[in-house]
């Protein structure tokens, strides 16, 4: 799926318009690599930002995408979206952008903020599905190794679904960028890059003496090899 | 400062209340591990969120410490935010933990949501003090190797203060919780720790041959020891 993000004026990208990437390809990598999301929900007069795991299914019920999230239905801001027009935000920080000015220190980051009503999913085919996704999300063909989720289980989990139809992403990358006089004055500028470090897989305690499977042990050689 | 937090009903932790942190002390070294926060505000009729860079002055003029974020003036979210009730959430993910069932799936995280109401920050001296905070959380000590901001630089910058007053804390660290069949059927469950990976440093091209400086230097090598 590589269609243009088709963004509504609110998400349409106001500032730093060279910053917005308009290509739909790049924001399901961004969500690929992510591994929390932050959701904002109004509650009462005030707005709520709460931190997530999430999964995507570019295959799902929406054409440009769905990106699903869940939680306890004890979590009452989680039950309150479902309906409601809710904010997804997912950033990764890429590295700190070490200016000869403090004002033009920067971060160098990728950020998606999608914008949707949150529908609660209920079929039980989708639901299965979006939580598949979601466990395969932290690691890659983890869902396959487990035992099915039981009903009692799944009645525990609210899901909430939220098109990737208005979605911006921004992103800013490489050097500072310094004022002439400052270059001219010859102090140093540049990037420090960071990046997500992965391992070494700790067994639990009442796993003991259990070898660590390949599922996981693949997604710390990924995660090693992208740094 | 290690007052207890003095949360309201708005930002009482009611679910997983063991996972609920009452040190202001941890509030405090989440928000320095933390580079970006998640702020809420309410835009028109629905919730916006967007990443910023930060900064925390425990000195500052809230008792409880205060929350500085900033951005452009040409930002419209942010200007709108003064005077209004804004969500401000810090997450940092320290490991997936990975159980023994799709359910018992996790994240080992800190999380901090601060509720409060966003001031606009004219005070020069307040103004001068906060930015450089927001600089040297990047990297300690680095505002102090910098030319100082120009009148034009501090016009073209909007900053908030939030207190941090009404926050909460919340974190899960440790084993995956395992059923006590899934835990006898003997399948593997454990940790995947993740942490931040920093460096090597890359000097812009503007600087070749400069040396980095010794404040760079101590980050990169400060977050090399911490894991």
């Amino acid at each position: 799926m590589t269609t243009p993000l088709s963004p509504t004026p609110r998400t349409t990208v106001t500032r730093s318009r060279h910053r917005a990437v308009s290509e739909r390809a790049e924001l399901h990598a961004l969500l690929e690599d992510a591994l929390v999301a932050h959701v904002g929900v109004i509650v009462g007069d005030h707005p709520v930002v709460v931190p997530v795991a999430f999964a995507v299914d570019t295959e799902g019920p929406d054409a440009e995408g769905t990106l699903y999230i869940h939680g306890s239905v004890a979590a009452g801001w989680l039950t309150r979206a479902a309906g409601a027009t809710v904010c997804v935000t997912v950033t990764e920080i890429d590295g700190l952008v070490l200016a000869r000015s403090a004002f033009h220190h920067s971060v160098n980051y990728r950020s998606a903020v999608v914008i949707g009503e949150a529908r609660a999913v209920t079929d039980p085919v989708e639901r299965a599905h979006a939580l598949a996704l979601t466990v395969d999300h932290l690691v890659p063909g983890r869902t396959a190794t487990l035992r099915p989720t039981t009903r009692k289980e799944d009645a525990a989990t609210a899901l909430l679904a939220v098109p990737l139809r208005e979605a911006s992403l921004k992103r800013r990358a490489g050097d500072p960028v310094d004022d002439e006089e400052d270059v001219a004055a010859g102090a140093w500028a540049g990037v420090l890059p960071l990046a997500r470090a992965a391992g070494p897989v700790v067994t639990a305690a009442d796993a003991a003496g259990v070898p660590v499977p390949d599922d996981v042990v693949a997604r710390v050689r990924a995660w090693r090899g992208s740094h």
